[in-house]
């Protein structure tokens, strides 16, 4: 694989080839399409998704070694495309060669399903509404004049019943009661529910349980119309009172932003790093460095999960995958001008793939701009009362994804400091389940009348494929323990006031918890290189998200299908096809195809061949990935309703001795003259 | 105690008499100290702090629910002043009626230490210069050409030595080689130390450890040339290469700020509050409510601990008590327009005293404005595409305070949602020790050659006084479990996926402890007062740092003296006196009358008179405070140096059921119109 050709593009890259880290041009993706449907014609094919296959490392780090030193005969890995799709209904996954022009590979995915079709859950809603038994049950809850029935299609969590092989779908019930289709209809969730096959036929319908210890009941209840209510609404059209206290705030950058972009290549101030789009993930960082120092290979979101603590059936069902059963790239959001950011703004267009295999475009689905972050270091010396104050302007990349009723938003900020944040803003309106009047249940809050939402969680997982200095890293757990109380000279304590910290490297792969009480640290180390300050390997650390991994016990479908719920830090080997550590096809997935799958797979030394299990999963000084599970158990406040105030969940990355010292002594110093703030007098 | 007179003043109240709540007046400060003079001519006064005497809340109580009522007649607690002086060297505090033009109280404070006095401080450090060992000890060093030597005197923290009843200072010595006297001498810590009496005499003086299982040591060493560095400057007369690419970023508010003030009292969308400033906690916040619903009675720091954990004599002496020892009041900076924020910046000016208890002016000690902080909530209808986005507009409160080397910034946000966040940055130069070149020690990191900044910890205390809808608030322990995994109908949880919560109201005074992974979460609550939406009782939540407590062991002075550093989170009964978890008197104390002690005092019925000890602990539904321990290990890294950039802390303060839906329901929807943001083109 892969021809030599020259690059007129050098390290900031666009040129006329695109970088192998590009995603796919439009023409790429229709040129895979037409070679798919070239080799396969005679087959009905209906595309699911058509995204770059990334290159495999091996290839691509000769290549960036050689794009940064400048050179200008490089080996260019061959451009693949990773496409799925239905072929004669049956599911396959492709890797086309677009320079071979070659179908390189084809897998059927027997007993997989493909991720959720928009278009399919629209004739699924479109079904139920037309199925007579449908409209009966419908007919029995006598309705209150004016009601339109929304149907809201869920992909069906695995529960062991009649989800192993077919695809099924859950279809959800709603009302809303104004014309206004921007009316919010989950403030009346009705009490029934259908249950509907591939071939979009209503199997089941059945009332929901409406009280603590109340299942599917047979009663056929008429909708309560104590239950109307009109606080529930967001949208402008429907709120009549909204505040005019809050006066304009702009920020203007009077000779533009800080940064360049060069195709998909960023620079800015001493970053550079490449962005990605992609079906599945959205948004993925790539080949990220400072000052010209790599630090990390890929960052993306792998994984998310918000499974619903409400145990009565058929909620467990109610348990999504956004990722791997919906996809963040497709579901990524066009930015408006002016609504999602302030200041100077750069969008990105994503590209993606339509069922006939054309590009599809996904205009401003990544923003990139610069937001000042207050105080980034000061010092006053109080000999000579000078104080030198610099401020923290940060680089933030944001992308926000709409999945039925929630809003993820997903932001990295680069630092000037050499440290990255990455945040998820959870919003949008919680998925509500009907409550009786004058009931409450353990496991969920009542928001509105006859409005319960239910207990859940969303646990996330980033994906860390670090660079430190290069590709042979370690993770090394340290924590900080006080010294025994001892007058003796080794450890000489005698106040019991001292105390060191332990490291340990970390040989194997494994999982790996927090402890914040032993200051328990996760450092990523390049043991090949040493600080010549402190005579210690380079690294940055994890400042982790402390929050409760997966409520679903051990044994239950949704632990074995989220298997990196279970621990907080995982590392693992590099593997080109490992990405998402709750496994590749989540979609009604039975589980145990996750990372912990892998890990023990690897231990038990069942993986490539010849190797021992020792050395195929040890993780010290080798190319390893690590992994970060975090989230929120979110059980719902009055206050999140109708359309809950961003709840903010931070993990950084922060440089540990990998910097000489602080890499922000350089920063300009903070004066009136640059920053003309505005004293407010009176009042006093 | 209180007349009664009427005041023109109403709820927003500056008028012609202070609001209760407000800090002393200068002539307020003049008069507190002629009435002491006056009462106690004869005798030689040194004021040490005149701060005002915040009235009992029995008397607070009535006064703001009167003057919220806009009641013309209002009964005004007594103004009084707590004043701290030697007198004939003695130390006092008193209370002054300046109402009744009196001394209400007198309390000789015999043993006590008041605050660190840097006016002694400079004769601490000229003593250590004019003294004829320390001049022989120099000397012994041999010091490179042009070498100034810099004294540091530090309190002493209790090591049960020597300091039990006299005041004693630690001189750590220091040089700069530069000219230039903001050149930062922290980068040559020098080898000796001195021991100086309360009468400025040096009463010991040795070298220090230098290497890991060293002690003082007899030897006389010279200072090692291999340490002669220059790159440890900041200071932008020294540090040469300055970046030149981030370009301006201005915030522009055409129509001015949205809060407004008068006196003390601020008003931001739907928030009031009244902002407080004192010698020991600087910046207090007093009376805070939401949409004119009570919250807060008075949120404050109320201490921060900073111990060392270095083991080895004499450094475990370094444990400062930054407000109890040393005060972020008189530490505050006076902030500079258009470098410490962005915007439309009102400033608030403090006032303290001088020696001779005259006012001191302390200009712009406080800012006040405003900031965008992204999305505050949005929702997408993917069946219309319509998207609703509102932006998140932010008041800050900040103060900053310079303690010798360190600096702190702490930061209150009020939110449009009705949370409350508080921050504190860390941020300024490490105190650094001397080390020798090729050594290294298992508690601290080498920054520079021969500069070790050992391992520390920051212990902050934040002081929670709830008024949630009253003043009878409980406190709730909330945890999320697991349901058994059972078919049984009670509960019902075939699938295993269930969950719910279980509470705990908690019924006596105590130290709690944090643990994300039950995601524990503690509720401030009003039992009395029930949500509409939810039936359950209005509350706030305590949105916890996760941080290490204190390392010392149990039973060194450290642990005996920072009681509030064992515990997460604590609940007491209010008392007026119980602002300062580790006790009222800091500076060299011995421990055992900090918040664990009340606590252990009124468990044990030792309390008020005839009341049992349940009573006298009893933290149910009644007036409460909650404390929030949190901090940081700081194990310095190379990137802290030579001034660390930012580290922040941060402590939510959110409401959980208070509101019946999201407060900020009414925020004006975000536009372009609006907001003015500018579209970056090109690159792609």
């Amino acid at each position: 694989m892969g021809d030599i050709r020259g690059t007129s593009s050098g390290s900031a890259g666009s040129g006329l080839k695109p970088h192998p880290f590009d995603p796919l041009r439009p023409e790429e993706i229709s040129r895979a399409a037409e070679i798919i449907r070239s080799e396969r014609g005679n087959g009905h094919i209906f595309f699911r998704a058509i995204s770059l296959a990334e290159p495999p490392k091996k290839e691509m780090i000769p290549f960036l070694d050689g794009d940064h030193a400048g050179e200008s005969e490089l080996t260019r890995p061959a451009r693949c495309a990773r496409v799925q799709a239905y072929v004669d209904k049956e599911l396959h996954e492709f890797v086309v060669d677009l320079d071979a022009a070659t179908v390189a590979s084809d897998m059927p995915l027997t007993g997989r399903h493909s991720y959720i079709d928009t278009e399919f859950m629209a004739q699924v809603a479109a079904a139920c509404l037309a199925d007579s038994k449908v409209q009966q049950e419908i007919e029995t809850l006598k309705l209150p004049e004016g009601a339109t029935v929304v149907v809201e299609p869920w992909a069906y969590a695995t529960d062991g019943m009649k989800d192993m092989t077919d695809r099924w779908t859950m279809a959800w019930f709603y009302m809303r009661l104004s014309d206004n289709p921007d009316a919010n209809y989950y403030a009346f969730p009705l009490d029934i529910c259908a249950e509907v096959s591939n071939s979009l036929e209503v199997v089941k319908i059945y009332r929901l349980p409406s009280g603590e210890n109340d299942k599917i009941h047979e009663e056929k209840l008429e909708f309560d119309h104590r239950k109307i209510h009109t606080s529930s609404e967001y949208h402008p059209d429907l709120v009549s009172e909204r505040r005019t206290t809050t006066k304009p705030y702009h920020v203007s950058q009077p000779e533009g932003p800080s940064f360049s972009i060069d195709g998909n290549h960023i620079s800015w101030e001493k970053w550079t790093m490449r962005v990605g789009f992609n079906y599945r993930e959205g948004m993925t960082l790539h080949d990220i460095r400072f000052e010209g120092r790599s630090l990390f290979y890929r960052l993306s979101l792998a994984e998310m999960f918000v499974p619903y603590g409400d145990p009565r059936c058929p909620y467990p069902r109610k348990a999504a995958f956004d990722l791997g059963n919906d996809g963040a790239g497709i579901n990524a959001n066009n930015l408006k001008l002016g609504c999602d950011c302030l200041g100077h703004i750069k969008y990105f267009d994503g590209w993606l793939s339509t069922s006939a295999g054309e590009p599809l475009k996904m205009p401003n689905v990544i923003c990139c701009h610069e937001v000042d972050d207050g105080i980034l270091w000061k010092h006053t010396n109080f000999r000579t009362g000078n104080a030198v104050v610099t401020r923290s302007r940060v680089l933030v990349l944001q992308t926000i994804i709409t999945v039925s009723n929630y809003e993820y938003i997903f932001l990295f900020y680069f630092q000037l400091d050499g440290s990255i944040f990455y945040e998820v803003r959870a919003t949008g309106i919680m998925s509500t389940a009907p409550i009786d009047i004058d009931t409450k249940v353990p496991w969920g809050t009542i928001v509105a009348p006859g409005v319960l939402a239910p207990y859940h969680q969303h646990i996330f997982c980033l994906r860390i494929d670090p660079a430190i200095d290069g590709h042979r890293n370690s993770l090394i757990v340290e924590e900080s323990h006080p010294l025994p109380y001892t007058d003796d000279s080794d450890p000489y304590n005698p106040f019991g006031v001292g105390y060191a910290t332990k490291s340990e490297v970390v040989e194997r792969e494994t999982g790996l918890d927090l402890d914040f009480n032993t200051n328990r640290t996760f450092k990523i180390v390049n043991e090949n290189v040493t600080n010549a300050t402190t005579g210690t390997p380079v690294g940055f650390k994890l400042l982790p998200h402390y929050s409760q991994l997966l409520l679903a016990r051990p044994g239950s479908w949704h632990a074995r299908r989220a298997e990196y719920a279970a621990h907080a830090v995982w590392v693992t080997r590099h593997e080109d096809g490992e990405l998402f550590p709750a496994g590749r096809f989540t979609m009604q997935s039975a589980g145990g195809e996750g990372i912990a799958s892998w890990i023990a797979r690897r231990r038990e030394g069942q993986g490539e061949g010849a190797e021992s299990s020792a050395e195929s999963s040890a993780v010290r000084d080798e190319d390893i990935v690590v992994w970060h599970t975090f989230g929120s158990t979110h059980n719902p406040r009055a206050e999140d309703w109708p359309v809950m105030p961003c709840e903010k969940m931070v993990v950084g990355l922060k440089p540990v001795n990998f910097f000489r010292n602080n890499p922000a002594l350089d920063v300009p110093i903070s004066t009136q003259d640059k920053n003309r703030s505005v004293s407010v007098h009176g009042g006093q």
